[in-house]
């Protein structure tokens, strides 16, 4: 089933203390795209890049199988520009830079007429506006997943209190849940959420794994342990583009459907923070994962 | 089969955000040997008292089936006495008061003959000296597992190193492991206390469950989910206690038994903080622990 993913596409400086680079290749979308592609979906990719978006970004998208036609380029703007700094413990970071070029102007998201009929949508890390926007122009959705994070939260609360009535599950990290309902434990904050709107909800505890709510219960999810942490960002949005994905190749829905898909989330985003940017996503494959994910159901099974 | 355990027994002060209980049961030889005395192992319990001790504390003991006879008392030394409050979020605390009482004395464990010829041995947090005391005295031990705490990797490197070299697991949580070896990474600290001696080690991650690298494989526990957490106090004595019972109650040993014995242990803890002191361990039942048990597998499998 085809799944249409928007996010952003960015330039990151990235430093950790594994090393660093340069103005890589990046962005909530691109993350979250790249890590989909992997489960051999179609992905249609929303997007706004500026003038200086080369070509070959495209290209390497694209032979992803992902679909750029809703990525739209702005010759006058510059492309969403990050820079950043991990500390030693790789889990907490401080932004050198941040130039919004393209995201700091007026965008209302176009979604090609070939993508509006996808009954999967993932609305990456963006703002709750544009996501808003996005569904509006979408005709038959079955499953509508979103990210958010604390810019959002506490700037566009209307918005993204509205946004929660119109999606099915929302994916969002401990401290982010915590500042959305007020409350400290996962489990309580979850619940409090699935009454504002989605039906399930995935908190994702960093190198502590996650925990899911659904109706038909709780699900809980080990991070996948790693020794070698080489660059955390994109993490989340790999996690979540592979789960979305997942579920959009799945041939039933249901409970053991949605926790598999949470593992093959887990897997995918421990490949992405093995190498920086998406050096290590591109290099692997479906039958990667599927291996990885086997082990780690070895992990936990008791 | 039987199982010797050596700890403290204590009165415990406890103040948590839930309420206050004052000079209760505590100490951590006795939250593990109630916590092991729940899978209907028979439990020999050594440690040592005052003569403030409460006859009606060890007839509790022994109706829990546990062996009390290593208990000594010292009529003219007081007991352990510890007085602390957890902060809001349940996982700091600070003492506020610890009279050593009989531990600050000189103390050699004195083993029952009764005791020697027990197989399973489980050390609860205690000073290593103390420990290798024990182990002389053991005539056939088949299992030895320890617990121990930043004071004695600080203070007691030297015999805490030769008793690595004695056991066969070590249980810790992830900021000793760090103290103890160096590492951050849990894995990687695993590893490295297995080249100290342990076959086995298991890393407790508090609320995030805990990791179990063992020389068949590397084990990952998410921590049972609670709304409700009353007083974390003895979570960990509990938490090993109930595993190395679980091991001695199990007919086999192998990956698979050390796997189920891990989420045993967990479900257990999860009970012991639902209320004050030992209240809940002891109003449950084993077939408590099982249902729990049951629902946390279904959690946790997909």
């Amino acid at each position: 089933m085809s799944l249409v993913i928007i996010g952003s596409a960015a330039f990151d400086s990235i430093e950790t203390p594994k090393g660093r680079r340069e103005k890589v290749l990046g962005g909530s979308g691109v993350y979250a795209s790249v890590a989909a592609s992997l489960t051999g979906e179609e992905v249609q990719l929303v997007g706004v890049v500026g003038g200086d978006w080369p070509e070959s970004n495209t290209r390497l998208l694209e032979s992803r199988g992902i679909d750029t036609r809703g990525l739209e380029i702005r010759p006058d703007a510059e492309t969403l520009y990050w820079s950043g700094r991990y500390f030693e413990n790789m889990n907490d970071r401080e932004t050198l830079e941040i130039k919004l070029g393209v995201m700091g102007t007026e965008y209302d998201p176009i979604v090609p007429e070939e993508y509006r009929k996808s009954k999967f949508v993932f609305l990456a890390n963006g703002s709750p506006q544009c996501h808003l926007a996005l569904l509006r122009q979408m005709e038959r959705t079955s499953l509508i997943i979103a990210d958010t994070m604390d810019f959002y939260i506490n700037n566009c609360r209307q918005a993204l209190l509205e946004l929660l009535t119109k999606i099915d599950g929302l994916i969002l990290n401990d401290s982010e849940s915590r500042l959305l309902t007020g409350e400290a434990n996962p489990l309580t904050a979850a619940r409090k959420i699935q009454q504002m709107g989605p039906q399930f909800v995935i908190i994702k505890k960093g190198e502590h794994g996650a925990i899911m709510v659904t109706p038909e219960g709780t699900f809980l999810q080990p991070a996948y342990p790693l020794e070698n942490v080489v660059d955390p960002t994109g993490a989340g949005d790999s996690f979540a583009g592979a789960f979305v994905a997942r579920l959009a190749s799945a041939e039933k829905t249901g409970l053991e459907t949605i926790k598999e898909a949470l593992a093959w989330a887990t897997v995918t985003a421990s490949f992405n923070v093995e190498g920086f940017s998406l050096e290590r996503l591109l290099e692997i494959t479906r039958d990667d994962i599927e291996q990885r994910r086997d082990r780690f159901r070895e992990m936990i099974v008791f």
